[in-house]
């Protein structure tokens, strides 16, 4: 069986031992395994420091952009094979790799031609200059440099692909080299675009390295010049922020962790905005199996409209198909792996004993896979005491698995929404523009995107869960407190910012810089 | 001998039980007691928040603003009585209490300047909206929004004016409800000028709260959407990181640590550069007898200047009287407690165990004050081997102490200053404009604030040391990896960012609310 190598200084590596093993998780066949026993991680980032960082910020903005367009072409060149490791390693239908894998690619071409335009060589300015004197004899101007540091991004299982580019596209175009850590279960196609990649000698050597695994020293070996942007759970974020060098050292660290999204119906009279809500819910809750940070935990209706969505939702449900990715007529497929499943099966049971089950995937849907498969059929819950009912604003089945709520009037949704502790995005569903400003107001606070579903955009709209780059990525709270994409925003976490005070003369040199 | 006592919802409360004491270190009197022993914090913050975060953000953030010079005329009409609470309690002369009260008043009176001028009522757009469809009829807007939990702001011992205001300001413009946890040691001060803007009723009930000593449950009781701004050692930093609430929930953390910050003198023919970064240096060396976090602790100079500015400093440092701050003659005052004495000499002694010793103030320097105060001499010390030495780019010694390191080259200096692994301020002091530009670049990245001297600001320039509100303040890794202040950019930790995606009516009507 293959063993995935790790590619540091310049060279792949395979790990020592026997490592962990990568399973196709609906036929349960072994794909791979997976080492990073043995590897120097403090060489690793030295040599990422040292030649990976010096030759990236050696070029200019415009240049690196220019690499993250040759790499958008090799991944293309390659989409067919991404697509099969798709649906051997991660089990998904061609519609849910394509969220992963175009979805990396789409990323990678906007980072792309957005460093294009960025003029600065090797800084940014940021505002503009302001007078700290007397006829302006001293000023301050505040820029951005690259950090001379190295980017460990510790991704999660769901989204190999974009989780990947989503984060190296802001790093690579800032100049900063980076190491990439994919989660084991899913490894494989991670893997194969790095190695791509790599082959293709489009960075410069140390740009790009990745450990499979879990290397010893990986914080260890970091300093407080280094940077950590990590995807996952709440739990692992903790850990990984109890390590001396980020509680001590001060290694700067992102966190994008799962959280309780929301989908929010308005007061509306007619059945316009319920129609556009339920289409989406049901989207969100069997895209990838549910198994992405963003999809809709909970879903927020005026208390008149709760049998009739609750209906909707569930004659939708129905109709899903479940099972093998590779049989046509299915539309969803698998978790990732048998311990997802378990996992997704005992949230399940937790939630049923504490709520009312609107959709009962468990009894109505039957599964379309050989034994042993890790599929799991949608669930609808509903919960009539939000006010006092404390699990559904705090557990998140990481799967096909969503929530009712009815709400009494909008500040109640709002304030429900909220106790979630800080969510990666809430959506809105209504055609009355006064409740969407409203409701954009009152829910960015604790949430990191508000997406707001009209009839006008009913087809335009870019979805609830999908994690545009233009638009900020990450939330407060529960959610981990980071943010990631945005546009240029993603560049800040890789560069550092600071006041140069001194005669203007001197600060117009750094527009040049 | 007066309790400080605590304000919380709504009410004055003394502490229970004996609590800490707080003495002038000069003549060892003892001034007060604090003590936080039997608060409720968890009612604290839940009362901050329903009453101080909700009327806070009824207001606009003009309004907001206006409070601010409100408050600012409290505080210049009590300022004589500062001064006096400062000498007592901090053992500060004149001119060192201006650094910390003054600054106060500048500080809030920029933000009250700042503030008027912001045009939206209660929120922020951030930059332009961008299309995410064709015919832009879906589109991305991101806001500021104000966070709707408290702010908890603990501060050093050593800004008990400034450290309460510089966070204070943009906090409350922003309508976010604090509570502040001073120092013990000088609480005095920041609890006088609290007590005087209570009295005269400018805030709404709850927006402005002050608890001294250490309460308990003060981290326990915040949530994920709170936030804590932290001024004060690498070590505390490190503890408050560690609690659950930040650990785990996300609570939104901003810290601000003592650094190894540098000088750096060009490789300049002529002596005017030497001139002016001698003079920066004993300035920095002596105000608040070198207790700022961002005071000069290594001085970088070319190898063929190491003798004459060692000998130019030692020369000046010699002239310095330090003592009773009542005394006219002296220049430089007490250290704010005996316990700092003590952590201060034996930082000396660590220190001059590994490096030359250029100037002796426990030799040279006659300390004009009565047995048993807290005044330490300043010293100079020199290292010649500053590649190999770890203990002076890691030890900071919080007094009047800094080292003199001789350098190579230009990229040797900027190297060396990064040893800091993180500062919050390096200055450069060369009439060089190339070597300026340079110097910022490279520095940028490992400092929070670049300040560049050259003849032509010799006089107009602001003061290594001295953090203006229009520049950020913090510095990354060891620095703590905060930032504050610079202008508006202090705003961001007290609001959400959000990403709202709608269609491009709707986003419009964001920006009128």
């Amino acid at each position: 069986m293959t063993k995935l190598a790790n590619y540091t200084q310049g060279q792949w590596q395979e790990g020592k031992g026997p490592g962990s093993t990568l399973y196709d998780p609906v036929l349960g066949t072994e794909l791979a395994t997976v080492s990073a026993d043995g590897l120097d991680m403090a060489a690793c980032y030295d040599w990422a420091r040292k030649h990976g960082g010096t030759a990236l910020r050696a070029l200019s903005y415009a240049e690196r952009a220019d690499l993250l367009k040759q790499i958008v072409q090799v991944l293309q060149n390659n989409r067919d094979k991404y697509y099969d490791i798709s649906l051997q390693n991660s089990g998904t239908v061609q519609n849910d790799t394509a969220v992963d894998v175009d979805g990396a690619v789409y990323t990678l071409s906007y980072y792309a031609k957005l460093g294009g335009k960025i003029t600065g060589r090797h800084l940014r300015l940021d505002g503009e200059p302001e007078s700290l004197a007397r006829d302006n004899v001293f000023a301050s101007q505040h820029i951005h440099v690259p950090s001379r540091g190295v980017a460990l991004l510790i991704n999660a299982f769901n989204f190999p692909a974009w989780g990947l580019w989503e984060k190296a596209a802001p790093a690579l175009l800032s100049g900063v080299p980076i190491v990439v850590k994919p989660a084991s279960a899913t490894a494989w196609l991670t893997h194969e675009m790095v190695k791509d990649v790599i082959e293709a000698g489009i960075l410069p050597d140390g740009a790009l390295n990745i450990v499979c695994g879990r290397p010893e020293g990986m914080l260890e070996a970091l300093n407080g010049l280094d940077m950590v942007s990590f995807t996952g759970s709440a739990d692992t974020a903790a850990t990984l922020r109890g390590h001396p060098r980020l509680l001590h050292d001060g290694v700067r660290f992102n966190a994008e962790t799962d959280s309780v999204n929301s989908a929010i119906l308005g007061t509306d009279k007619d059945d316009a905005a319920a129609d556009l809500l339920v289409r989406e819910v049901v989207r969100e809750l069997t895209i990838k199996s549910g198994q992405k940070c963003t999809a809709i935990r909970r879903i927020f209706v005026p208390e008149a409209r709760y049998e009739s969505v609750a209906g909707a939702i569930a004659a939708k449900l129905k109709t899903i198909t479940v099972g093998d990715p590779r049989n046509p007529d299915v539309r969803m497929g698998s978790l990732v792996s048998l311990q997802q499943q378990k996992a997704i099966v005992s949230g399940i049971e937790q939630l049923a004993a504490h709520s009312d089950v609107l959709f009962d995937g468990r009894k109505e849907t039957t599964i379309q896979a050989q034994a042993g498969n890790a599929c799991v059929a949608p669930m609808l819950f509903g919960v009539k005491n939000p006010d006092t009912h404390k699990l559904v604003h705090e557990v998140e089945v990481f799967g096909p698995v969503a929530t009712l709520i009815p709400y009494r009037d909008a500040e109640h949704a709002f304030e429900l929404a909220r106790r979630g502790m800080g969510s990666l995005v809430a959506s809105v569903y209504s055609d009355d523009p006064e409740f969407m400003a409203l409701a954009a107001a009152r829910l960015a606070e604790s949430h990191g995107r508000v997406h707001l579903v009209d009839s006008a955009v009913a087809k335009a709209q870019t979805g609830h869960g999908n994690a545009m780059p233009q638009s900020n990525h990450g939330g407060p709270g529960r959610a981990g407190g980071g943010e990631e994409l945005g546009g240029l925003r993603a560049l800040k976490f890789y560069h550092r910012t600071a006041a140069v005070q001194g005669s203007p003369d001197i600060l117009d040199r750094l527009a040049g810089a």
